[in-house]
């Protein structure tokens, strides 16, 4: 599914197999363009899961300890129960380091389990910032120092406000390692328009953003012709999901907002390209905490939930004519 | 030093001073608006420093909690290094969270560390995402659960490209806590105004954002009429400063750029209110590296540095006319 009129480069390098590659091997291998999102939220585990870590659930903030041993519990068994399902899981680092340092060693560990389980792993955390501080957290998500977090992490998500130098450490990362980045161009919430809609010289600030993406995506396509340089655009905006579609024919989009956040598969469309290649989905909450509510063993509605989002998703994807 | 024509407000609880007034009597106190911005870089600590942490210079890779260590040691020197000369210290998270979780422990250690000598703590996270997650980052970095950072932590950088619902969460844990927040607003490094520059509808982007600064803002306003959401505006960019001073005057600025990334004390003038209040200074490398190539105990050479760069700054708050 090379995008029409891109020219397919070599790899990477021949240690370093480009991210966008992995990830279409993964789409093909397992029929599925399912993200699940790993937003872990202490009140939401399941019973014997706070039983077993030892969590009082009615004292949740006197135990960051046992708080991150339950959500490696729980996400060790979600990361089971998703693992046919998914192509990937997306640990979101605001869950975590609520917890502080036992929160990301939790974040290590449930990302180590997600890679054992052959699943890719997209570290959700929109950093952002100038040039020599986004060396540092290129080196702590794209890098492969084993004294990082980079081993564990196959892409990462940033935030472009700052511009192609806060941007540079990260490609410049990619380029050695082969990793990932998905650079924020249209999110999915409510006042996402506030700044990424204005107007700026009769294109919009997201367009410009899409315009970026394309060139610091230059230079770092797989065999492909996808470039391993990824755009975040929400499934809750289908009208300017279809105007990036266009401005960014080879690039994968990582869709936010199906599921909990309201978007539904018919709004997915817009995102991906004909032919259906083109972009991953995730859904965080719906599939997460799919157990609520239910008998039986939490993990079973969960990899009830992934099959069911998959299915749907793929559905889609047949749906988009070649 | 009120701003002009801002009625003074009341603090937001008893238990919770409005941060702003907790800035603003800090820099009575001590005659200063200098931040020392820790971003602690390995290959850069003393050599007795690395020693006592055990860490091989030549095989950083292999050394995370050691490197924390390192950090942890050094840091603890900075920290009292700087106390008389600085208002608060500014730990960059990328810096840290480069190892992973011993890095984190090291961040939390070395903010307690910052509070124990009277220092305020500004969290440099930079994050930004949808309500439901930025509602785990508030938790993280404003809250004032045990099991979390949030109580080593004053004030916390966010970055505004998701929009008023991406900031809510921390406004409201601000209202319950009173601490402080500063909005990228126009960054000091070279590529700032790809973005923040671009013209949107006869205004630049950044001016847009400033005016979001302004009503995030009302409503969370101390005795002394500043609010205790602020904005992070380069010292690199004067012309663009005067015009977001004029469009925020009862904001507090912090001012990165200065030092080592080429801003000049005379730079900074923009930044201030007539009267010299309205902004803090940070300086990092210049100050946290003042000990290289220099003789003797490497805290004295930092200590110097401190004094030096509040010393200039004061200058140019004298300088700006009442």
């Amino acid at each position: 599914m090379k995008p029409s009129g891109i020219q397919a480069q070599q790899p990477i390098g021949p240690d370093a197999p480009n991210f966008a590659d992995r990830l279409l091997e993964a789409i093909r291998r397992k029929s599925s363009v399912l993200v699940v999102g790993l937003d872990p939220v202490l009140e939401r585990l399941p019973q014997d899961v706070l039983q077993r870590a030892g969590v009082d659930p009615s004292m949740p903030d006197a135990v960051g300890a046992r708080a991150a041993e339950a959500f490696r519990l729980f996400l060790g068994g979600v990361i089971e129960a998703v693992a046919d399902a998914a192509v990937a899981v997306k640990p979101n680092l605001a869950f975590f380091e609520r917890w502080g340092a036992p929160g990301w060693e939790a974040f290590e560990g449930v990302s180590r389990k997600a890679k054992e389980m052959g699943l890719l792993v997209i570290a959700d955390a929109k950093r952002g910032d100038i040039g020599h501080t986004a060396e540092a957290y290129a080196s702590a998500f794209l890098g492969d120092s084993p004294a990082t977090p980079g081993p564990l992490v196959d892409a990462v998500t940033v935030n472009p406000y700052l511009g192609s130098d806060s941007m540079a450490p990260f490609l410049e990362r990619s380029r050695q390692t082969g990793k990932g980045l998905f650079v924020l161009v249209r999110t999915s919430n409510p006042s996402a328009g506030e700044i990424q809609d204005l107007d700026a010289g009769g294109i919009p600030v997201y367009l410009r953003v899409a315009r970026l993406v394309a060139r610091w995506g230059e230079g770092l396509r797989g065999t492909s012709g996808f470039s391993l340089v990824g755009a975040v655009v929400g499934a809750t905006a289908p009208e300017e999901a279809a105007r990036i579609r266009q401005a960014l024919p080879s690039v994968h989009f990582l869709v936010p907002g199906y599921g909990a956040q309201g978007a539904k598969a018919d709004q997915l469309r817009a995102a991906f390209l004909p032919g259906g290649a083109g972009a991953i989905v995730n859904a965080s909450r719906s599939v997460l905490f799919a157990h609520e509510g239910k008998a039986g063993f939490w993990g079973d509605a969960i990899r009830a939930a992934a099959f069911e989002a998959r299915a749907e998703i793929e559905k889609v994807r047949e749906s988009v004519s070649g």
